[in-house]
């Protein structure tokens, strides 16, 4: 960029390249960022990248599900009214943040820490899969107990599913995956092909 | 925010909480970055926060023109090159990056600090224009000299560039304005390199 030459200081042009290191953020948006941090208070600018650091330093990671956490075990985990019979299974900790955010589910999680992907050179080694099966074979009556494949759609989010349905299937417990069709308040119109397809296939008892 | 109570971690509201003090960041990108930078190897995270530390604690201001810099005098001035004669008044830092980006300004600046906002609680003392109008008294031969006001087309710029008039056009300094090229009431900083720079070639003495 021509513009680099153009930083008047180092210092600013060091942060700008650091701040449009993160996702979506270009070198425009850096430097207003980096400005505007330039004219906060000093004690402002260290509470925003003590809050990062202590972040990056001191979460946890919840011994069960693998969920971000502020301790050794996660709030899910150590909820006792939540059914210990239902484990959803989900790529990130966002996705459990946006399934949390639904109030519709009462179980637990396990989160995978990212999707099979042999392009992205990601593999079942690199995920919490081995995990997973340990907590399914340590149930006690797995006839009882769900899991729950709550990945994506596309390709890798299936592929995933089916290196895991074939993991655990062995233990008895019954797997299910999240219902798929249109999305409430879509136009049949604009759907694809697929997705209207499945809706089809799967459609449930109208229950006005 | 209902999404407040759902998160996880102590750690990841207090980091999703200081990132999304940024302007023009919301909570949700707030959260994207904060488990972007979760992901990263931790020497890259203290390298992010550590060069936003280093730019708010280590930055300096040129004593001449108050640009920022990484010495006591800025680039800028130290440049034997520069048309001395020429002092270009602008509002912020990001105005000097913009002009230098045109390429058709080879005098030296004068950074205001921001700009008199009776609403917004600026007045003139809160401005380097007192620092100003000691470069301007200072000046060995002020009539072959020139102040130009490239200040912001709006009520506010207008009454700075009035204000900063009348205090140096005593000193027999010539004063002028940027051309209107620029739309009333545009932003310096979102107008495009060619309006800009004809903007500078092109400007007008002041005429109040």
């Amino acid at each position: 960029m021509a513009y680099k030459e153009k930083y008047p200081s180092e210092l600013l042009s060091d942060a700008v390249e650091a701040i449009s290191s993160l996702p979506g953020v270009g070198r425009r948006s850096a430097l207003r960022l980096a400005l505007h941090l330039l004219k906060q208070p000093q004690e402002n600018v260290h509470h925003f990248t003590g809050a990062i650091d202590r972040l990056r330093d001191e979460v946890h990671y919840c011994r069960h599900c693998r969920m971000i956490s502020d301790d050794d075990v996660c709030s899910i985990c150590s909820d006792h009214t939540r059914d210990r019979r239902l484990i959803c299974v989900v790529e990130s900790v966002r996705d459990v943040m946006s399934i949390e955010n639904t109030g519709q589910y009462h179980g637990l999680y396990h989160v995978l820490g990212g999707i099979i992907s042999p392009i992205g050179g990601v593999g079942p080694s690199d995920l919490t899969i081995r995990e997973l099966v340990d907590r399914v074979a340590a149930m006690e009556s797995p006839a009882e107990a769900e899991v729950i494949l709550a990945l994506s759609g596309d390709v890798e989010g299936e592929t995933t599913s089916f290196y895991i349905y074939r993991q655990i299937a062995g233990y008895g417990v019954r797997v299910s995956s999240l219902a798929r069709g249109l999305g409430f308040g879509d136009d049949l119109e604009y759907a694809d092909e697929l997705t209207l397809g499945r809706s089809i296939v799967n459609r449930q008892e109208f229950r006005p």
